[in-house]
């Protein structure tokens, strides 16, 4: 039987095709918590499914329904890419989860600043210090997992970086600073924008790149869940959170006020925390 | 008469409101060529017509209307700008024409070049060398005259040049040559990307700027007039002309064979050489 699946070809996100591997789904699955039983259960599910041209989507839900009937814990940090693409359409919470990020590395943070640089001013998404760096981070945030950042982005947030670099690096408060430029992507960089950013020195980070410090892993790290990896609330309400500025599972519980005066009733309340409490613990 | 049409509102082509001036348009007028005889002629006409909230594209119809019954030369001149509109909708032809102007001011032109950046590789548009200087120009072109190009555009085409630049620097030949990064597009820019394009040394230059030096001018000093500019070609057939590397007017007489080829009948090519003919002269 598993001969037979080596050959099973998939459709990815991207419309490409691949050769089905039960390692990347075990890997996947083990990432999110599940237990080696509940691995074997939803590969045996998953194998039991398969057919030639099946998209990873599809096979994606498979694995998530049959993972939330045995752990909703495991199943929330299961879907926790959809959570963050789910912070769209517009790129403001994820800029605003991106700084919840850097506050849990130790840097103080600010989001959305109009800062001068030496010929023009720029909106900048997140500005991070810690005393020893100062990072300018511009979010790139795509809706549709298939879309990639191509190499204009690095480029111009180069140019960007240098031009407030200038300027900071005339203030007296910041002598002993060191400057660095980013690009945080919730997808993907293609190559040449991974080359370039490498070449000038700009840092960046999507989904899974680089290695060991892709943003997947910092989420995991820092156990910050976005609220729309929560399943009890609905599209509109996750808006309604967000633009509220309650970005994390976390910050659900210390804000219940806050989602009493929002008019949620006191039994979605309930329904609210005890899911974010499953998936933060 | 006069003083009642000094409060008519006109609608321009962004959708911003402006008071009609009729000496705005009597410029225009006289830099296409036209007599006062004819100046007059269409001033009376487009007062006599003349509403609150008609568009400028209205009032542009209204005068190219009159003015080609009087000279298909000096409407030809005046539609200028729609021609250069009509390049589109890829980039392409635009890259070709701005080509042709840079061979014009004796410059040997590439287009359409891949070229190696110490970082990565690069599209580049046009790269123009005269001995002296070297140019690596950017066309962006727009097919609606209301888009401009923001800030991101010079900023990212600063990084390719900064990169394409660190790799002819090291040049033998090279050696005693200048090198110039420019943006050009037949639209304009925004404010913020003149003032970054001038603070870091770019150039730019977009359908009225800079003043004196502006793409209009560099046109109507050529005299090179897209095959766009033609009445008696159809859409369709400009796009055919242009694909084969036909570009201007001038180009379509010593091109007569190419014409046959692409298989025009006799008495349609008579006619296209005959109103470029008019245009060119």
């Amino acid at each position: 039987m598993n001969e037979q699946h080596r050959t099973i070809v998939v459709t990815k996100n991207t419309g490409e095709k691949d050769v089905f591997d039960a390692e990347k789904l075990k890997t996947a699955l083990r990432r999110s918590g599940a237990t080696e039983a509940e691995v074997d259960l939803v590969e045996q599910e998953v194998l039991d499914n398969l057919y030639n041209g099946i998209t990873t989507k599809k096979i994606y839900r498979l694995a998530y329904n049959l993972l939330r009937t045995k752990s909703k814990r495991t199943a929330g940090r299961y879907r926790l890419k959809s959570a963050v693409m789910n912070l769209g359409p517009s790129g403001y919470p994820f800029e605003k989860f991106l700084g919840r990020l850097f506050k849990n590395r130790g840097y103080n943070v600010t989001v959305n600043e109009i800062i001068k640089g030496k010929c023009v001013t720029h909106e900048t998404d997140v500005v991070a210090n810690n005393g020893t760096e100062q990072i300018m981070v511009e979010c790139k945030f795509h809706s549709s997992i298939a879309q990639k950042s191509d190499v204009k982005v690095p480029l111009y947030i180069q140019s960007r970086f240098l031009d407030i670099k200038a300027v900071w690096e005339q203030q007296p408060e910041l002598k002993n600073v060191r400057f660095v430029g980013m690009v945080a992507t919730n997808t993907r960089f293609t190559e040449d924008a991974k080359d370039f950013a490498r070449c000038v020195g700009l840092k960046v980070i999507s989904w899974d790149y680089p290695a060991g410090n892709s943003l997947r892993e910092w989420i995991d790290e820092s156990g910050f869940y976005p609220i729309t990896a929560l399943q009890s609330l609905r599209k509109k309400d996750k808006e309604l959170l967000l633009e509220n500025n309650l970005v994390l599972c976390r910050e659900l519980e210390p804000h219940r006020q806050k989602l009493r005066e929002l008019n949620f009733s006191e039994s979605t309340i309930k329904k609210i925390l005890n899911e974010a409490a499953h998936l933060i613990s």
